[in-house]
């Protein structure tokens, strides 16, 4: 008898490392939300939210208030050359890849308290949980802030190896270049190549975000399983008609260029909706020439956006829209261009048995799933070309991003954590074969 | 024998007061043209027209060149208080009201060497015909160069005496208000109500002008009889949907105030064809808020300007407008509302005697006519509400007018000023009952 309980204990210790209680661990909601507010306060702006750019006064103090919580969690902090801030804590076995995991606590001007933040504090809360639990994983463990996701995916491109000069130039918003704010923050732009991760490292990286979206929400849905991030295409479309009179010019002798890019604006939406599948086409700009009522437009010129999870959609829409051009340049007797900028971003699908591993973890404790595209660009999309990634959305009430509005109710962001634990505890035990 | 020529001589000289042989007097297109291209000098701007906005350097130098032809020509030349030239040639009968003629010589910026220019050389060429062919009218005859029309109808406003203090303190083009562009010309806004004229001393007005429009040229039309200025209404259109994230919001979800603006644009364009008339609809300026390419745009600002002859149709057009709006909005969970702007003209027609005199005036000498309205402003719109008001208009190529490749023929100039002249010697000789 004595000896089949230390046999249990022997398995238990080496076999499964740990007990099959951890099943039973979740997040603490109140930790989080308090913590998401005590974030909140650095670069709060007056509608609510925060203006917490990227290398600004209020960033490097929100990243010091996450510093010293990492360090008091006992994590080994370091800032890498990027200006990621990297917390480590090592498992039974060194020898074992990383299990990364993060997310960003920089915003866009003028945004919300969730963005990012919640995936940066549902990452720390795992770490709570393992320290209270008393638990060492196998594998280390690591938690990563990338630095200024919003600019540009700054950190996550170090990290892949793709931050080049020319991204270096970049004037961020704080009117810093991106290498001067990499410098302010504690980096070292002469030293990315030290940035750089070898794939056999990293077992996975995770990221919990926030879905940006409505999906979730209309749909009261607890957990997004991403299956990647979309690519994106943009373009500058110009039509060019003939300026005149807007009062001499009878209406069957104009070649309204503002006229045809409306034309081609309701024919973008529809032609988005007429394909099955999640694709998205936007128009978000638009300037018309000389751009006085009692002129009749003769140049437009508009942004054109496409987002898919797969190119060959993102090239049908394209496709069809250029076709649309066609025929009303035709009728209209205006010209219509498409010039494509290079701001594209390849799509990133996630790994399968992640998708899979992050779909049972939800389900195990009660949670609905739902597998659905990122529409937004995130830093697992970089991770996604180095490693296998995987990425837990909670939902986002109205859909509402990017804005002083944003809002995730505590308990989502638990379950979310909570998903994001166990999925990682699922990697420890050996669920990737 | 000789008492019968002597009574022919008497009711020659008294009756009919001069020969019936002005039936042959012709406008002299080559001098018409020589002193276009010499105009054309002042402001003269790189793209072949000219800059010569009211109260530049340009503008002041284009009439002095004009005060020394108008003065060669016999005239007795006076600048009034709100900095219009006039040339007086007196008639027979100084008890008799004046017929009165004109046009303008300033421009818009970046204009051409025709707008205004034609009216003036025209009513020139009158007076120099009938020196060479030494009539004397029974009525004066006055030449007026209205100061400032393209920054408001600044001369003919003040003569109707409707010239503001407030449109004193407009800023024109030059930076210069109003009131010190008419010092700058030699006029004292201080005396404006010395300009103003009355009724009974004009028997009427009349104003060459190339049409700015296409339809004489496009159907080889050589004479254009106006039979109104149109009027002008316009409106800010305001659409607000809901910016959000052009990635992460479904096709579904949007509220997307640039399409909805779109549709409306085309539903504007539509909607001012289908109803019978000459009626123009214009969008010619469109705002959209954030305006970026990855945001869905929330906010859309964009002018409506219908013109019309008729007050009524005007109305028409908009009300049809909004129920189109209401429609859109409806389904596209926007708002959209229109906002009158006070930069409205109501609607100016002519005097019908005097459009059947030029009709028959053109015709009589073999050219061909179209009875048109006015799409674009003239300060006969406001001789219109004091005197009987004729206009006159003459092809302009393509249509193309605010625009250095403005151009008219002058074989066209000609015939306007020819029939310009022939009218004014019908209304001499008693045609108005």
């Amino acid at each position: 008898m004595r000896i089949l309980i230390l046999l249990m204990v022997f398995f238990l210790t080496i076999g499964n490392v740990y007990s099959q209680d951890w099943k039973n661990f979740r997040a603490n909601a109140k930790r989080m939300e308090d913590r998401i507010l005590k974030l909140s306060e650095f670069g709060k702006n007056p509608e609510g939210g925060v203006s917490r750019v990227a290398f600004s006064e209020a960033d490097i103090q929100g990243r010091s208030y996450i510093t010293t919580l990492m360090e008091a969690a006992g994590l080994q902090v370091r800032v890498d050359a990027a200006g990621n801030i990297i917390g480590r804590r090592e498992g039974r076995d060194p020898k074992l890849p990383v299990i990364f995991f993060g997310s960003h606590i920089d915003s866009v001007p003028k945004g919300g308290n969730y963005d990012g933040n919640v995936g940066v504090i549902g990452s720390l809360e795992c770490i709570e949980i393992l320290n209270e639990q008393k638990v060492t994983t196998l594998h280390p463990l690591e938690v990563i802030i990338f630095s200024d996701e919003e600019g540009g995916l700054v950190g996550s491109r170090a990290i892949i190896g793709d931050l080049t000069e020319d991204a270096l130039k970049v004037v961020s918003h704080t009117g810093k270049t991106i290498r001067e704010g990499i410098v302010a923050i504690g980096g070292d732009p002469e030293k990315l190549t030290e940035v750089q991760r070898k794939p056999a490292e990293i077992l996975a990286f995770l990221e919990l975000h926030i879905e940006q979206g409505g999906i979730l929400d209309s749909e009261k849905i607890d957990i997004g399983v991403v299956e990647g991030i979309v690519g994106i295409n943009w373009w500058d479309v110009t039509v060019i008609g003939f300026a005149n009179h807007a009062g001499t010019t009878p209406m069957d002798q104009r070649k309204d260029a503002l006229l045809a890019a409306a034309k081609l604006v309701d024919s973008v939406n529809k032609i988005a909706k007429s394909i099955p599948g999640r694709q998205v086409a936007t128009v978000g700009r638009i300037h018309a020439e000389p751009g006085a009522p009692n002129v009749i437009p003769g140049k437009v010129v508009m942004s054109l956006e496409i987002r898919d999870l797969s190119k060959e959609k993102i090239d049908q829409v394209f496709r069809k829209v250029q076709e649309s051009a066609k025929q009303i340049a035709s009728d209209s007797g205006t010209t219509i261009t498409f010039s494509a900028l290079d701001v594209t971003a390849v799509p990133a699908p996630t790994d399968q048995r992640l998708r899979k591993l992050i779909d049972e973890s939800a389900r195990s404790i009660g949670l609905t799933t739902k597998a659905l595209p990122s529409g937004a660009g995130h830093d697992a999309q970089d991770m996604a070309r180095l490693v296998p990634t995987g990425m837990i959305f909670v939902p986002s009430v109205a859909g509402i991003s990017h804005s002083p509005k944003e809002f995730t109710h505590a308990k989502d962001m638990a379950n979310g954590a909570t998903v994001l634990l166990h999925t990682i505890l699922c990697l420890d035990q050996g669920a990737f074969p």
